[in-house]
């Protein structure tokens, strides 16, 4: 049976960019599992209910509804353990988990540069939705909230240093082929190129340069989606 | 023939505080191998200008001078393979090179809360020399460094968020016991302790109870050393 992964969509159905699900998409490429996506926008709740919660990413395995891109890694390799393993081996999946714990601290840093270009994006109905869910959240308007960004980006790239001094030293965090350390850190990266053209990123910067090696793997997936060349 | 190693001390010949030297105590003590320390004072250079460089942690193992925390994990692991393995596993090793890196930056974000009480438990002679390359890096009064210590302190501990979070899922990074994940992360709380009686973590934080299981490892080694109960 086909696997069905709930993905988060814009106005466009073809734009894909929330970092959880692109956690998701990248760790069934590593795994050899065929799968199809469904667009799902923040208003549909009601779509994903069989998961006992309102968020993507949502995989449906069979009668198995999971929600968590975490807990749907583990249910992947714990239920395929035939095919590429996302951890490396035992003992790496605990050290992973900090990896996704890295990657949500990670989104919420890059939010203040990226929050006016996903409403730029979403669908109309998700529009109200989502401003006033996040406006209520910062306790601003989201135009307050991304103001002077530019002024911020030096704060954000370096507090990459500890990225970017890993990748000088292996080419993924995995070490020389990506695990799913790499695919939960990849996530945000992917998110603010898929919703907005602000370059976050310098050209030469080693956490650039791993990022793109990641666009590059299982055929272009990353690449090849609805995204700004940032 | 007994390992020995190069380990920063204060004025007090037992307070030994380098978050790097905690790193490498901790692994030598997971590798079940005995070792001697020979107390080092930043002025000290010429005691390890055998290892080629002017930093603490200097490991002499036979006619071997290796320096860097991370140099000497990894050559503690491959020449002592019978020993219990540091990583975890061979695919472990490229994840938890990332963990050091992180613990780095760490080591810069807890400086701004110490780095006047390094200065009050140094010995005499390295004072000059501690002032004086500090205040050439931060460009500034080491006093003004630590200004307002308590205002920033929300922030550190905001930014441990990530650490807060695997803990809560998990007694230890490396997963159901200690790794060099954890080590090398537990070095710069470590030190703080070590240096000064500022406390940074709150006695109900996730990452002081972390740390607390890993001063107990090990029979103490952690916790019986010239330190602060903070």
């Amino acid at each position: 049976m086909t696997l069905r992964l709930y993905d988060l969509a814009g106005a466009e159905p073809d734009r894909r960019f929330s970092p959880y699900c692109w956690r998701t998409r990248m760790a069934l490429a590593h795994k050899q599992l065929a799968y199809e996506t469904i667009p799902w926008r923040f208003t549909e709740k009601g779509a994903i209910a069989s998961s006992a919660q309102k968020l993507v990413p949502v995989l449906v395995d069979g009668d198995r509804w999971i929600a968590d891109s975490w807990i749907i890694a583990n249910h992947l390799e714990d239920t395929y353990p035939g095919n590429p393993s996302l951890f490396g081996d035992s003992g790496a999946r605990a050290l992973t988990r900090h990896y996704s714990n890295i990657a949500d601290g990670l989104v919420g840093a890059i939010f203040p540069f990226v929050a006016l270009d996903i409403l730029d994006h979403i669908a109309e109905p998700d529009r109200a939705y989502f401003r006033e869910s996040r406006e209520k959240r910062l306790g601003m308007p989201l135009e307050t909230f991304v103001a002077d960004r530019e002024k911020k980006l030096p704060a954000l790239q370096a507090s990459l240093m500890p990225m970017r001094n890993t990748l000088k030293a292996q080419p993924f965090f995995g070490g020389d082929r990506p695990f799913y350390a790499d695919y939960a850190l990849f996530g945000p990266f992917q998110w603010a190129r898929c919703i907005s053209p602000f370059a976050l990123l310098e050209k030469d910067d080693p956490v650039r340069l791993w990022r793109d090696r990641l666009l590059d793997r299982f055929d272009g997936l990353g690449r090849n989606t609805l995204a700004y060349d940032v």
